[in-house]
C-alpha cells in the first residue's frame, strides 16, 4: 500500500482525478480527511505500480507527496525468502556456517608470483584464490590488467592449488572470456549500476559478488541485486567495501553497520572487503576481525607477496605472513559467531 | 616534481634505496635533511611515473607519505591547453560566446510527443534537442527507454526541426547504433568511471558531454575526460548534474562552484544540467540563471508536455510554457555575462 | 496528521494498544486495511506530537514505520506566515528589495586596517561591516580573536563609516558585551546547533544571522531558527555558508539550490556567503553573481586589504580592488532579478 | 617541516620574498629546482608556525601550495606519548585492560526508573551509568531534561549501586553544578567545536569524554582533545558514535575503522557509542561486538527498561534484558582481544 498526502489545498476534484487513474490501474483510494491534510490509502497490489507511475502521480495536481511503504525490491528480500542463500561454487559453499576468506592480490601480475601467493594464503586457510585480471582505474596511463593471459593464470593457480578463483567483469564483452574461466564472477563498486552488465550476469549459472558502489545506499544495491536476479540467477553475494564520506584519514569508510542490516532485510550472503574499505594494510586486521562480528559470512582480502612492487593496491595488500598471523585470529571470533573457517 | 617524505626513523639505508628505485627510473632525488623529517625532492619528468609506481614509493621502507605536485591529468588541462575547445556540432557551438540550451523530454516516449516538445523548444530557443532512448533506471521493474525505436523518433524530430540531438549511451553494444543518429554522445553519471565505455567514445568522431559521477571528484572527473581523450577524442563537454550528500530536500547537491572551478583547470566547455541538479521542477529556473551567473557555457533542462503523464523524471521537468518563460529570463543574465543565447 | 504504518504480522491487539495511546493523546486513529500492511491516519492536532511521543510509537509492539507528514518547524515556515520578513536594522534593509552586502574582513586585528578596509568597501557600496572580534579556530594554537577590544574598533569604524557592522557570538557568557556593540548577531556554522545559545540571542532585541552547519540539512537548520523564534525574537536571517562533502578542491560546497528552497518553506530572509561556500578568493566572484541568480536576499563576503598578511582566511579574501570590480558585476544582475543593490 | 610548492612561473623575486617571510619566523629554506617546479623545504621549528602563518604563505604571490608534514596536534598524538593513556574514575579504568561499559538511559526521566535501570545495567557488568541531564535536542519542543533533578537521581544511583556517573555537558553555565555531581563530563558531538566549552572543560580535574562531531575529521576531532589538554587536562577519552554520510537506513553511519587508526595517532582511549551510531536497537548488538573486534577501549550503550516510553532516542535504547544478553555475549570477544569484561 503507498500513501498519497494531499495538499492543505487540495479540491475535490483533485482526489477525484486522482482515484480515476489509481482505478485504471485497478487500485482502490482509501481517502482520510484529517484537519490539516487528506491523505490517500491505495489498496490493491501496488507492487505493479511502476517507479514511473508513481512519480507522475508525485506531480498531479494537489499531491504534495507519496510514500511508498512496500521495498521496492523483492526477489532480494528477505520477506520473499525467510531462509539465507547458501552458495556452493566447486567444494566452497559461501553463506553456510563456515566462513571462507577469498584471498590474493589485486590484480594478477604473472604466473610465478601468483602462484606463490595462492600457494601461502591457501596453507593460511583461505578458501578462494582472487585476482583482477582487467582492472578499472582511475587513469588511462595505469596499468589495466593482464587480460586473458591473467585469467589463464588464475586457472594454472586454481588447478595447482584446488582454490576456486574469484575476478573482475568489467566489459559485457569480456563474459564469454572471463565464464570460460572464473567461479565467482566480481561487479566491482563502479559498476554496481551499470545496469547492462547486471542483465548479463543475471543470465549466465555463475556466481555474482556485487560490490557496493561508493556512493550507493543499501536499497539501491538491494535494487542492484534485484536486476541480477530478476533475469534468473539467484546466487549473489553482496560486498560491503567502503562508501565515499568526507573523512580523508581513510581511503573509505567501511559500513559495517550494513552487514547486520542486510542480514536483517535480505537473504543473501554478506561479504566484507576491508583492504579496499580502509586503504591501509595496518587496518585491515583489525576492521576484518570487526567484520565477523558483526555478522559477515565471508572476507575478501588483499595480499601480495611484496606490496612495494605490486602494480596495484600495493598500500593496502597484507603480506603473507600478516595473512597468516590473521587468519589465525579470526578463527576464535568465528567461534564465538558459532561459525567455522 | 613529486615528494617523497620519510618516516621520522628512517636509515640511511632505506634513503639510499629509495634513490636507487628514482634513478632506475631515470629521475634523480634532491635530500633535504630536516629537523624532524627528510624529504626527498624528486626531479626529471615524473609525469612517467605511474599511479601504481606511486603507490609502491608509498609503502617502501622508511616513506611515510608521498605528495604528488602535478595534476594527474594533462590534455584536460588547462596548461596543456590555453584557449577554450569550442566544439562545432553541426550548425550549432559549445563552448564560445553563444550559450546553447539543450532541451527535451527525460525519455523519448513517442513520435509524436516528442516531435511536438521539440517544436515548442525550439521555439523557445534551444538550440539542441535532448531525449533518452536508452535509460539507466534504479529498478529492472521501470521503463527502460525505447531503443532504437526512440532514437528513430529524435532523428525524425531533427529533421522536423533542425535541433541537433543528444542522446546517452549506456551499452558499448549499443555504440555503432548510437552514431547512426546521434549528434553529441552522453555518458551518464553512473557511467562516468565505466572506463571500457570511455576509451571507446575515445576513438570515434563525435562529441562526447560526460556527466560527474554522483560522488565523483573534480579531478576524478578530469581523469575521465583523459581517458576519452587520450584515445582521439578531444570534443568532450563536462556537464555538473549534482552530487551526492547528506541533504535530502533536493535530489542532488547542484555543485556550481565546480563551474568557475573547471574554467580554471581545464580548457573543456562545461554544462550544467539543474534538472537532475536538483529534482523538483520549481527549483529548475532558479539554478540555471545561477549556474549562467556562475559561468557556464550551456545548459541541459528536462521539458514535457505534461509532466504527470511522464514515463520518467516528471517531478523535475519544466512545462513548455514554463521552459519559454526562463528562456526569456536567462537572455538578459547572459548578456550581463558577455555572452548570447 | 501522522502515519503510522504497521508490521505485515501485527496483531488487533496492537492495533487496540496503539489507538488507545492515541487516544490518551487527545487524537483518533483512522484505520486503513490494506492488502499486505494496515496503516492509521492519526486524526487531530499532531504538532501537539513531541519529537519524543513519536519515537516512542516508533518502537511499539506491532508498528513498523511513523510518517510525518507536517513540518516540524512552525513560526519559521511559510505556511505560518507568508509574507517575506524584512528586517530592518539602523538605516539599512534586510529582506527587502534592495540587496546588501556585508564585507569586510575574517578577524579584526587593528584600528587602522579595519577602518581602512571598511571605508574602502563603503565606497563600493556595501551595507554592513563584518568583522570577528572573538573567533573560532579548529586549532588552540591559533590566533583567536581580539575580543572586546576587536569589538570597539568595530564599533570605531561604524562611527567613522556609518555601517551597521555584524560580528560573531561563540559563548554565552559575551553575549552581554556583544549586544553593547553590534547590530546583528552571528552564529557560526559551528554554533548551529548550540541549542542553548539559540536561545540565548532568541531572547534579546538584535536580528540574528544563523550559520548552516557543515552537515545540517535544511530542516535541521530551519528546527535552530525555531529555537531562536520560538523565544520571541523573529528577526533571523538564514546563511548558506557551504555544507561538508566528499570534494576536497574547495573548502565546502556551496549549496546554491538552498536559497530557492528557502524562500519556498521559509519567510525568513536568505543570506549567501560565497567566501567560506568555497574557501579561495579567485572563486568567490562568481558564486557572488550565481548566490543573486538563485535569489539570494544578501551577500556576505570577506575583504582584506592585504590578504597575505591576514591573521586568518585570507585564501579566500577578495582584495578591495577586487570587491570594488565585484560589486560593480553584481549590480546588473541584481536589476535583472528585480532587486537594487 | 613545511614544503611550499611554487608556481611554474614564480620568480626569484618571489623566491627571496617567500624567504625573508621564513626567516623572519627563525627559520631556514631549502630549495629545490626542479624542471616543472620549484619546492621550497622549510627548516626548522614549523610547529611553532601558526595556521594563520601557513595561509598566510599560501596567498603570497608565487606559491601555488603549502604542504604541512607535521600533524597538527601534538599532546594528544602518539609521537608525544608513546604509552596508551589510563584514566582512573574512582574505582573504574578506562584504557587498561579491563574493558568498562557505560550503560544507561538516553535521558533521565525519574529516580525509581533510573535506579531500577542502574541496578540492572550493573548486575549485567556494566562500569558506569549514563543518562543525559541536560539534554540537546533538535527541536525546542521536544523534552530538554530534567537539569540539576537528573543530576541529583544520577548521584543517588551512583550512591546505591557504586556505579560512577557519566553525563553530558552542554553549557559552559552548567559546569559548577555538573561538576559537583559526576564523574565523567560528556561533550556531544554537536558541541565536539565548540571550542570555549573545550577550554573550559580542560582547566577541571575531572576525565572528559569527547564525542566526535557528525562530520569532524579525526583530525579535527584530534584537534578538539588538543583544545582540551591545552589547559591542563591529559584525561580525555575519544567517542566514536557514527557519521553524517548520505545513507539514510541507519542514523548515523558508525566509523569504527576510527578506532584502530586512533589508536595509531594517539595515546587517548576510544570510546564507541553503537546506539547513536546505528540508531536501530536490533543493530546494537552486532556494532558493539564489531567495535570490541576493532579494538574500543569502552563502550557506552543506551539502556531503557520500557523504549516504547522513553522520552528521547527510544528507537535505539536496548531493553535490559537485551543487554544482559548482549555483555555475556561480549565477554568471549574481550578475552580474544586479550581484554576482560
Amino acid at each position: 500500500m503507498d500513501i498519497i498526502v494531499l495538499n492543505h489545498d487540495a479540491t475535490e476534484k483533485d482526489v477525484e482525478n486522482i482515484v480515476q487513474k489509481l482505478e485504471k490501474w485497478g487500485l482502490n483510494a482509501h481517502i482520510s480527511q484529517g484537519t490539516e491534510r487528506t491523505i490517500i490509502g491505495v489498496i490493491g497490489d501496488t507492487s505493479k505500480v511502476s517507479e514511473d507511475e508513481e512519480n507522475a502521480i508525485r506531480v498531479t495536481q494537489g499531491v504534495e507527496n507519496v510514500l511508498r511503504i512496500l521495498k521496492p525490491y523483492k526477489l532480494a528480500s528477505r520477506e520473499f525468502r525467510k531462509e539465507n542463500t547458501v552458495i556452493t561454487v566447486r567444494d566452497q559453499i559461501v553463506g553456510g556456517r563456515k566462513i571462507p576468506v577469498m584471498a590474493g592480490p589485486c590484480a594478477v601480475e604473472n604466473a610465478s608470483v601468483l602462484l606463490d601467493n595462492a600457494e601461502k594464503v591457501k596453507a593460511s586457510g583461505a578458501s578462494f584464490l582472487r585476482g583482477g585480471a582487467f582492472k578499472p582505474r582511475t587513469s588511462p596511463y595505469s596499468f589495466q590488467g593482464l587480460g586473458e593471459e591473467g585469467l589463464q593464470y588464475l586457472a594454472e593457480a586454481r588447478e595447482k592449488t584446488g582454490l576456486p578463483i574469484i575476478t573482475e567483469l568489467m566489459d559485457i564483452r569480456d563474459l564469454d572470456i572471463i565464464m570460460q574461466y572464473t567461479d565467482i564472477i566480481q561487479i566491482g563498486a563502479r559498476n554496481m549500476q551499470n545496469f547492462r552488465l547486471l542483465l548479463e550476469v543475471g543470465a549466465v549459472d555463475k556466481p555474482v559478488l556485487l560490490k557496493r558502489g561508493l556512493s550507493s545506499t543499501i536499497k539501491e544495491w538491494l535494487m542492484s541485486a534485484e536486476y541480477i536476479m530478476s533475469r534468473g540467477n539467484q546466487n549473489v553475494m553482496l560486498c560491503e567495501r567502503g562508501i565515499r564520506t568526507f573523512e580523508t584519514a581513510t581511503r573509505n569508510t567501511l559500513d559495517l553497520s550494513a552487514v547486520p542490516l542486510l542480514k536483517e532485510l535480505s537473504h543473501l550472503p554478506v561479504v566484507v572487503d576491508p583492504s579496499h574499505g580502509v586503504g591501509k594494510w595496518n587496518l585491515v586486521g583489525p576492521m576484518a576481525k570487526a567484520a565477523l562480528a558483526a555478522g559477515a559470512d565471508a572476507l575478501i582480502i588483499e595480499v601480495h607477496p611484496n606490496p612495494a612492487e605490486a602494480m596495484s593496491d600495493g598500500e593496502q595488500s597484507l603480506k603473507p605472513d600478516h595473512f597468516d598471523t590473521l587468519m589465525k585470529e579470526l578463527k576464535p571470533i568465528a567461534h564465538i559467531m558459532r561459525r567455522e573457517m
